[in-house]
């Protein structure tokens, strides 16, 4: 065994292992793949890990992924400060910048709580977001965490934990995906289409 | 989009999304795993792809991937050099070394003959199994190669070209998979099985 394969492929076998939804065969395969490929391929791949976390930090006030702190986002005058969305992932905040059609800042929680997975309240920004509508400003807090159980559930405890702060929490829309065919859409979001059906 | 990604980010999304089989969507997934977990998880990943190539080459002899060259099979004197195993890739090597059951000596091709990915003879180690039968030495090739349409064309390919080199030519037996069901093995590997039949 030891003879066969040499330590420094053994090496980043094990290292690929460790990365989610990566297993020991897709690991080996992956790094057969870069003994073969050009050398840039496998020297980009690790300055990039390198810089990821020497380069970037958590903006301090929302959360985010950002270079500067605080992020571009939270610093642009032109955003509405008083309105804030508050995301289970940073890749929420990508896909509403992409919408074009928000223009208040964010709140990254980090997560969404997840009994099963042991993930708490305390295990994520829950109480920055707290202490940021308790400091005063925000008008609206949009509760913009994934429309399933876990996402409920953690809209629910921000519900609560910000009861009585003053600020309006509300929640993005269930009802049909535009462009689904109601034929194929799932009875649940279904129901939430016909509880939430709004006048013509 | 600028705004929501930073730099150190989308290079290590695209640097993430060069390798086989991993799509835009799960290199995001691995970068965002990636930005939460411990340093150490991409640092150490970071480090094993820069020591790939540096401290790994190509042994000259059977150009299995090592350490020191020759590498440690083909410079052990305890192993049979009258039978070389030619095999596609460096991981089955690992496959017949677990095996416990081969003492001779190895033959990577780095690949198999597919027209279908442009990958011709030339692409593959042949000429230097020519070169190294011609040599003198080997005794017996054993063209372990895949048991499947590539695999069997660069056998064949490989029979041609040491054809009167005054070496045995052979190839790994096709039957039933030790704890296989009759009732699920394909009929290709049936009638290998039915062809290659031997006597109790």
């Amino acid at each position: 065994m030891s003879k066969a394969i040499p330590e420094p492929v053994t090496k980043l076998i094990d290292a690929f292992s460790r990365l989610p939804g990566v297993g020991p065969k897709t690991a080996s395969r992956l790094t057969y793949y870069l003994l073969r490929a050009p050398d840039d391929v496998s020297l980009k791949l690790s300055d990039a890990l390198r810089d990821l976390k020497a380069q970037t930090r958590f903006c301090s006030v929302c959360y985010n992924i950002t270079v500067e702190d605080p992020c571009q986002i939270c610093s642009d005058p032109r955003r509405d400060h008083h309105v804030i969305a508050v995301v289970e992932e940073p890749l929420d905040v990508l896909a509403i910048e992409r919408t074009g059609s928000y223009d208040g800042v964010y709140h990254v929680l980090h997560g969404a709580i997840s009994p099963v997975n042991g993930i708490g309240p305390d295990d994520l920004r829950i109480r920055e977001l707290v202490k940021r509508v308790q400091e005063g400003g925000a008008l609206e807090v949009i509760v913009a965490t994934n429309p399933g159980l876990e996402g409920d559930a953690t809209a629910m405890f921000i519900q609560r934990e910000l009861a009585g702060k003053g600020v309006k929490v509300t929640r993005l829309a269930r009802g049909l995906p535009v462009g689904g065919d109601l034929e194929y859409v799932d009875s649940v979001t279904l129901t939430r289409a016909l509880q939430g059906r709004g006048e013509l």
